[in-house]
């Protein structure tokens, strides 16, 4: 029988010789397991000798405890003695705001408004924040409006037909869920309830690298047809991806990698840096070893904890290829030359994502339609030679359309999945994509297009955007000689 | 003599299997009629059972009863039963904002605040809403502000001349009302009173296809030289549109028939919607057959229920050949292609209008002033061979003339008309004018312009605009081909 | 001696068929003199049996009564029937506002937020007012913050000298004080005020043909050397011209007359006609002679009343010639075309003012900046041939040091001067002009230009303005052919 | 032993004929040295008869009271006669804000509100004003966020290095402290306090000719291998700058002279002038002899009594090498041209400044990023020939990243350095100076650049700015020319 712990005595085990926990009413000694934590150590020792339930469950896929040395399980807390944990917040907010009937909430908008009513202080600030001055962030949205739609009338309408092909397989929409972590900080559905509610409009879904639950329970019970990718975050321990790359590889419905690169290392975000030094975030304590700045995190540089900053395309290409026979998709491609050099590396390499990680990574970057825009301009051939995607500041079904027309084959969304969760679980998410699906096919049937690849920039004005389109400083760089160089 | 129902016995027939509705104190049986309903079964359904006289009016011309089979009407509704009904809305508001001197009013602005105070909730979200995030809607006024006049001097402005001819008609101003529907929504002099409204001043009245009276009530006592159109929806049921046509044809002061081209399926107008789904829209409840979204909409939803999404430029132009001698102006274009196309079916057609539909249709659809400046651009021939008539965004006497100056021939005001009307009735739509037509002259005479026919690109300075406008991806795109191959 | 009338006996006359007014406790019959008036009848007409002595007074110059026959005037009134006139608002308003210290206000806007505190609300709305939605009037000075200033460096700045000349005199700033009218509206000084309160920094004042005061009260007691300009909008009624020409021709300081062309009919300056709407303008009553609109207008409407409109460019200035010899200034240019054709009417004609009448007059047109970049760019060899002033928007010293770098001779301010004045009469002037002079000083002396002649192109970036030039549509249009049919 | 003077006789000694001021106790008569003082007569007499510790104290280096005549000082004052002096705003606001933690300030912008609470209104006048409409200090920052950035990926960024090189010697980081003065008006820890607290990131700091710190002070205790500039405004009275420039040379950490050239007379401060006239700036008071303008400055002005105007290239130039052997730096550059000029003056000139002095000179002047853009266009040799430093404007690491890709050796900071230093001492500058380097460091790994060096133009896109760039009028300025007449 578990031998009982008086909660007092659990509480003087709070530094790093000797650090205890209480997960869900086991008492757990940390202390050997600090320094291989993927978050670092000081996410741990700040909630030392404390129940860090509250804290653990919404961020760690099950199973995570049974990665633990048995040992390190020394009993249960006697319940008595806890004090009254604070209620969580996000689950008395959602109670205290009422039931929302989401099928009353007509866009993405709406969705975000509720959703931040509904969701925690903590799960908010991290799905909010952007780097620095939330520019970029701003700018991927404002982008969509500077384009026009050119509308072509007297074509018979009454057919429209969302469904394309990625990566050679079917699906129903042009869009995909972004790779955005930690979803149960919204909602208990969390990743899952998000794969379950894009089923019915066979949308695909990136499954993030800091999801909050296992690949395994997410694509569990998966629609047929339903297609998946993962995201990886390549660690410093290289053997920990390359565990994880095994598991990937024995499930069938995850089709591709992508591999993040937009943000070696974390971008500067203020509204979660904040939540974190107020105590609420899942911040780390400064244990006087010198990386001060570390210690002040938000959510977001938590999760960036042991990430490599080492990558190149050469030897990381290949050090995939040792451990996966899937293709691989570049997430965060910000220029025409990245985007010209990834074209190298098909057919191992099938995709690219411009992206500039939500305006999270670094503040100013370019929307990914200055990007699409730059490689019209300079390196139209890409186009051909391995699939376009886009993704950041989607808010309209038009934004979709006009990503589209630029030559993008499929569209993300980050945000707008987890709000949609957030706002109502599984349901709020099914909403989220009935609205996108019903603008998206509303614009193609006002312009006069009955399938996708109808679309193309003769339905687009984007004069005004292209004037802002880097143009070598006018012919000053030498842009190709400075492709080869980097490569 | 009528039977007499108690209104309790009423409210028991309220399901698709048999529903009745109290119209005027008499009692309809419209369950066999539900099918055939032009705006579809669940607006109906949900009125089923009560008194639905308040809702029914203002939307439909005098005469509709007469349209149901005589065993329709039961009989009577016994007064002492019913509830005292709701006070409705519209007239309430106009009773207790007291009566206002439209005569005080010196701008369009000052009407549409005016009548946003008295009309309906339900009548203010129809008539202002547009699409997603109104962009179109706003940027079809900014844009005006944009394009700068270049006044001449010291040229004799003693007289001014604002009439002009449209299609041959002569016309006292170069302004029609454009085709907007249910304006009984607005105030009970409803089109007849927008008709009479711009009598004296010699203006153009397209009637629209949901018009909330009678064509025949419309135009009958208009004055002498009194000229009018007439909007057509075509109905996937050609019938009822041959027997409108039928209709028309037999009316001698209709000169023409508009096709409006720009809205087969409605745009989403969230403002109309919501209304609708707070339940003082025409909203329709969910009736489990799976068109769930439909069932969600406001006025303007209801109004497509049953509009033909199939038309083309030669089966439609033909077909309408067949029921109709008169002129056909096509309303919606927004590319130079589709004027050049239409031009091509001259003398069928006479005119287009340039048009987003006020922003109703695809949010981010390009203003009637881009459109202009491309048929200057790439087809400026259009302008010899066909009439283009603009509308959308129009607020001053500026405004109209820039579109003048830009090879308009006439220029539409919709939302002013409906607005002038439920700020004062006829009354309201003739100040309305009198506003127009003293900023349209006061500006000709600075322009030093004393006639419609002298006003061209000289007086204007739209180059601001000009940079914006399509410009076929700096000649990427093959414009000419792409022409031939749409038609 | 005087008869002496009860108020209530002059009360009884108040028809266009016998009317009485009451003026400094004069009565008088002015039925015989109500269509010879400028102003038109029914401004008389609204004040007819009451004492108008506080509508009349601040508008009209000193011995405008003595133009009346002397049998007009009947007697005088009884004071003591005369029940106690409202106080005068503007006067109770400084009043109450207490002294202010305009040694402590440090810019213009300083000045028009305390004078519009200080003057009547029908002052206020009459200078504060331009036409439709104000945005050339806001246009007029945002022109200038587009253009940069390029400072050189190094340079010996001890020295600065704002002096010019204008028309060949010496003058001891590039400013003007603009022709704006009723200055006694905001100051009992009035335009005697505003001569005073330049007469120190050698500036240029033109007078008014609307003054409020006589031009020989005016220029009475100028300092030697001041000079002005007398503006005149030309009457129907010639002969009323010709007669006021005749007494300008006497007075030496007036070198020149100002042709006022760009409001042959007035702008529609609602805050203005608001105003006058609520019955506290200048305002005129209905007389049932089918003038409705002309009945609605404010100050601005009344003061055009008898202003000829049909001017044209040989005529008139023949006419001119006719009756002065001094130099023709023409005001009110908004086009190269008419800067090119003024050109060819020197030597009579010696300068012309780029003038948009401060955004009183068509709104949307452009601001002088504009036109002296179309100058620039299209014949400049205008400024080699007469002298191109500006006026509108003025705020800083920096604005008027940009319009001298971009080749005008001499700067205007009007509202300026009117507010000047009525937060503290001729103090308030002077401080106005001192802070002017400062700021331009400042501007040389920091660009490195220490005298007015040095001030050149090389000294601004306009570029942002320059691409919103006109250009011709892009060479569609062909301005030289236009320019010589319009002469 | 020192007499002592009851405070009623002081306060009698009030004129330019006997002025009397109590400093730190003791009584001074001041009446010999009023027309000596740099900051002119008036400022003392407006303290005259009164104890002037508190206006004396932040503003003047220690020692000053040393170079008076001996004979000046009088004796005490009898503390029990002093009326209690108002409690120093400053720190008596520092007390009630209480501690900050300057470690949980995230950004420049957060600084700036505490320290804005912090400081007195005098000093936040002062350091916050810039020139009239703060046109220029606003678009400094505006500017930046108009270039966009362009990140490369997949590139090793494990290590960064923000060292370069200034002038030759070895900097920590890219950045330096402008010279601003007054530095004790924020905090006691003064111009000392800022070289303590950037010492540890090898900041270089330029001294501010008004410094409240001797120069031998601010320098003391510097860390090895930490320079320094000194900023010299050159005085009428010539003797004066050749003592301190002889001070200077004897000082080894200083390693150049700063000669600012872009305020010869100050700009218009109206927040500081502001604070001047209500009694609270370093105020002067009017003293008859017609400089009335003068006396109405705030410590802006103040500070510019006695600056020499009348520098030039060769002569000042010539001077300077007569009294220095050290490198000048010219500060205030704002076009090409005098870029170019300045570079013909190498190898005494070493670097030049782009500045428009922080918007605090001439309004609407141009931001750095212009000039360096005008200098790539029209004379790229000027970077090979001479350093190029900009200031002005800077909030993020990226705004410094994205000078120094456009050219920039070196970024300055103005008042970052003040504001860190009002919220929190010497603490507060280094934590100012540790988030910069932090956000540079991020900006340089996530567009992949490891070392300053390797940043250059391909790294941004500066299109949406360079359109707005001077262009000579589009050839019709002849800008060779030019430049040598200035010469």
């Amino acid at each position: 029988m578990a031998k009982v712990f008086d909660a007092a005595e659990v509480a003087k085990h709070n530094t790093a010789e000797s650090c205890w926990v209480i997960l869900y009413g086991d008492v757990y000694d940390v202390t050997g397991f600090l320094p291989e934590h993927p978050g670092g150590s000081n996410v741990i020792l700040k909630l030392g000798g404390r129940d860090a339930t509250e804290e653990f469950d919404p961020i760690h896929p099950s199973g995570t405890l049974a990665e633990l040395d048995p040992s390190c399980k020394l009993g249960r807390v006697d319940p008595a003695t806890l004090v009254a944990p604070a209620v969580e917040e996000a689950s008395a907010k959602r109670e205290q705001e009422g039931p929302i009937d989401v099928q009353t909430l007509l866009n993405l908008d709406e969705f975000e408004e509720v959703a931040t009513k509904k969701i925690s202080q903590k799960a908010w600030a991290y799905y909010y924040s952007a780097s620095d001055d939330l520019f970029s962030k701003s700018f991927n949205n404002q982008v969509y409006r500077q384009i026009l739609l050119r509308p072509r009338v007297f074509v018979d309408c009454t057919n429209c037909d969302t469904s394309t092909t990625i990566l050679g397989h079917k699906v129903g929409l042009p869009l995909f869920v972004a790779p955005a972590a930690m979803a149960r900080l919204a909602h208990p559905d969390g990743e899952h309830g998000i794969a379950q509610g894009v089923s019915s409009f066979g949308a695909l879904q990136i499954i993030s690298n800091n999801a909050s639950q296992k690949p395994e329970e997410i694509v569990a019970n998966s629609a047929p047809g339903q297609i998946f990718g993962w995201q990886i975050y390549i660690q410093n321990d290289r053997k920990k991806s390359i565990a994880m790359l095994k598991r990937i590889n024995a499930l069938p419905s995850i089709k591709f990698i992508v591999l993040t690169l937009d943000a070696p290392v974390p971008g500067k975000r203020e509204h979660d840096e904040r939540v974190g030094s107020l105590g609420k975030g899942l911040d780390a304590i400064s244990d006087g070893t010198g990386e001060k700045r570390e210690s002040k995190g938000g959510v977001g540089k938590t999760l960036f904890f042991g990430t490599a900053t080492d990558l190149t395309w050469k030897t990381t290409l290949g050090w995939l290829k040792e451990h996966t026979d899937l293709p691989i998709v570049l997430k965060g491609v910000q220029t025409h030359e990245d985007a010209y050099l990834a074209m190298q590396f098909a057919p191992q390499l099938k995709a690219i994502i411009l992206s500039n990680h939500g305006g999270r990574a670094l503040d100013t970057a370019p929307p990914a339609v200055h990007t699409l825009l730059e490689i019209r301009k300079y390196c139209p051939e890409v186009f051909g030679r391995i699939e376009v995607w886009v993704d950041g500041g989607i808010k309209r079904g038009t934004d979709v359309v006009k990503a589209l027309c630029l030559g993008a084959k499929a569209v993300g969304v980050g945000r707008a999945a987890l709000f949609g969760l957030g706002a109502g679980g599984k349901e709020g998410v099914e909403r989220t994509f009935e609205i996108l699906k019903g603008e998206i096919e509303t614009c193609m049937k006002l312009l006069g297009a009955d399938k996708v690849s109808d679309l193309g920039p003769k339905y687009i004005n984007s004069r005004a955007v292209e004037r802002d389109i880097y143009d070598g400083h006018a012919g000053l760089e030498k842009v190709g000689l400075w492709v080869s160089a980097k490569l």
